[in-house]
């Protein structure tokens, strides 16, 4: 193809370089090409940098999405009655609520075929999470997956080779060239997997604030937009909840530490946020999955999955569909535990002002709960235990965190990144709301 | 380097992209990594990329141009007495002017270490032109090449490996990546190879008009003032002479014909815009190289160098000297001739009012004398011989130019496209001067 036309390449580079626009051919050329290894690396990293600075337009967008939707498998799960219904988070600290929603709506009449990431950075990864449960296999072939699928109304898996392998390939060449943090390109990649899922709807869950990857409302809300107008463009009903990430989800990061606050959850108990944030997301995906006739009835539906027994029932049926050790629904205990605990302690008195919440996180990666690089391997016991919350009165010498730790190597190091988190100051801060936007609604 | 700081290229590439400014340290980090694999091409074509679309600040330019000029062998003529400067262009239609201002600089008592480069596109080059010489080898070595500026003041050869390798892997990449025509990286370019050759001082020749890489008058002085102050910067007397490009340079484009026409000059003859343009510029040769104690003493000894036959006679030892038929000088018949000739003749009457001339460097080329790709081979014979220039008065069926021609595979292109590159008017344009600028003086 490149012998044949050798100019043509350089010359989509250079239109999007000059701000100008490619026609959906011209792009499903170049994702295709970059798939098959017919594009080299370095004429990807030049149009990918260009379009990180010069931005795509919504018609861009849709078919950059496409194409690398396109580049592998659609899966299609027509054979299977019910809506099929998604979530998806852009990630933040202590953001676990796929383990609960997933077993609510699949509970609730749902299909749920997600397929989610690992921890990279200050923020968790559900497949991370689930593997802190022994025997949980993410790795499903699509027939088991399928199998999942027909057998408890779910399966959650990792991004297999077959499925939006552009989105691979672009993602690890993004990783390395500075092109990562551009609102045109993670709406691509996060699109193109969902939409591959073969799902009906999506809800998008857009974290905001000091433990997101997007700090501030507009770029969260540009995000959402764009993911909202892409998925719409495609089909799919879609809907987009902007919510506070500005101090850690729930009372706990750490993956097994994180599983067993699901099951707190899913057994009617668990902090209030955290209940609070899955309600919601489960009621918009039983309302865009046409289970209930509103928003509303979807809240209800959710609340009765969880006071009902049957979500959690549902936990019990995923874990063991994927191999895995299904008593620790009903015995946390059999998580992994850390072997030693720190308590980390207010140095000043007054109320929590603000926390720097993407320093927990990495705080969780140096305990060695998260990775700094992919290839290193994570220790499931560890993590954070949170005391506090934004506007919560403190005293001097009060718990802030208890750490959980098996190897004190970098333990001070982690203590420190604790301390540094919390602002105490002499007033309370204004109370922010949980979700803050709706998008696409 | 990159396994223990993994980080580092991609922070280098994301300031840019932020439009951030890097370090001298950091840009050489980045050369002297990329000139030794260390770096790979991804991260370069990001970086290039940025650089292209957010600039480059003066500081980095300098710094870029060092490290590429450092990447590789400085030639060092120290031992020989004498001034070394040289000469650069940027290219155009019929830009013949080295083999006039070399062989007149190199008589006139400096020392011209000339380092050029192939015709590419639409334009010509020094290389190509030499080798219609039968035995003209441009391919010296180092020593060779000594060898020649101490035997005759004057050695015209290619880009080495061991010359600005930085430079040779930094073009091939920006060539294959979009990111070619961007001033500040064709001012690293340009000015690290020729700051390599060892020379004191520099003068420039930066075209404009329609056969120029810089159409615009602005385009071309804004390069031109980059040049110069990074010359500057470095310790060399540069300056830089913005000539006219909207016609052809002399009276003919192609290999042989351009050299039969460079001896006419020598000669004491030959069209009288080129002779003015070698004088010019030989005369600030002879200034920046102490030659003679203002530009116009320089004009005069440059005429001088003519009349007297000197120069003609310096030419004959260059090309003696580098292996080649000197006897070409006094018997142009030597020289490749084309087989057929096609008069190409107005269909209007009135007067030369524009001329696409990049067409006719193109319609050159697609007689086989120039280059589409980088591994084509050309035909020394053929070219363009031009009759008119702009604003002559022509009659309907007049001859415009003459295709020399050995194949009439592509005649027809050829001659559409020269049809179509005069505009004749009723009323001659505004008379434009040949130098429009000098910057730096």
């Amino acid at each position: 193809m490149l012998a044949s036309s050798p100019m043509r390449v350089v010359d989509l580079i250079r239109r999007k370089r000059d701000s100008g626009e490619l026609s959906a051919e011209e792009i499903k050329f170049l994702i295709d090409g970059y798939t098959h290894a017919q594009i080299p690396d370095y004429q990807m990293a030049a149009w990918l940098m260009a379009a990180w600075i010069r931005g795509l337009s919504a018609a861009e967008l849709a078919a950059l999405t496409e194409a690398m939707l396109h580049s592998g498998k659609v899966l299609d799960w027509s054979d299977l009655p019910g809506h099929k219904v998604d979530k998806h988070s852009t990630g933040g600290v202590g953001d676990k609520t796929s383990m609960i929603i997933a077993p609510i709506a699949a509970a609730g009449g749902l299909v749920v075929p997600m397929i989610s990431g690992r921890g990279l950075g200050h923020t968790g990864g559900t497949l991370d999470k689930l593997e802190s449960i022994s025997g949980f296999n993410v790795n499903l072939s699509l027939a088991k997956f399928h199998e999942a699928l027909v057998k408890v109304g779910c399966g959650l898996i990792g991004q297999t080779e077959e499925i939006a392998p552009a989105d691979k390939k672009i993602y690890a060449l993004r990783d390395v060239t500075g092109t990562v943090d551009n609102p045109f390109l993670i709406c691509a990649s996060i699109m193109s997997k969902k939409l591959a899922e073969g799902i009906d709807a999506l809800v998008l869950d857009v974290k905001t604030g000091s433990g997101a990857f997007m700090k501030k409302d507009s770029d969260a809300e540009y995000l959402a937009g764009l993911m909202v107008e892409t998925g719409k463009r495609m089909g799919k009903k879609v809907v987009a909840l902007i919510t506070d990430m500005n101090q850690p989800l729930g009372r706990t990061a750490g993956n097994a530490m994180e599983i067993a606050e699901c099951i707190e959850v899913l057994g009617g108990r668990g902090p209030s946020d955290l209940r609070e944030l899955c309600i919601e997301l489960s009621a918009w995906m039983f309302f865009l999955g046409e289970r209930t006739a509103n928003v509303a009835d979807g809240r209800k539906l959710a609340g009765e999955m969880i006071t009902s027994g049957r979500a959690r029932d549902k936990f019990r049926q995923i874990i063991a569909q994927q191999g895995g050790d299904a008593r620790v629904v009903d015995e946390p205990q059999r998580l992994p535990q850390a072997r030693a605990k720190l308590d980390v302690t207010s140095s000043a008195a007054g109320f929590i002002s603000a926390i720097e919440c993407e320093r927990l996180g990495i705080a969780c990666g140096v305990l060695g709960g998260g990775r700094e690089k992919k290839e290193d391997a994570i220790d499931p016991a560890v993590g954070l235990e949170f005391h506090c919350r934004l506007g919560d009165k403190i005293e001097s010498g009060a718990r802030l965190v208890t750490l959980h730790y098996n190897s004190d190597a970098r333990l001070s190091e982690a203590r420190q990144l604790v301390e540094s988190s919390y602002i105490v100051a002499a007033k309370p801060p204004a109370p922010r709301p949980l979700i803050h936007k709706i998008i696409g609604a």
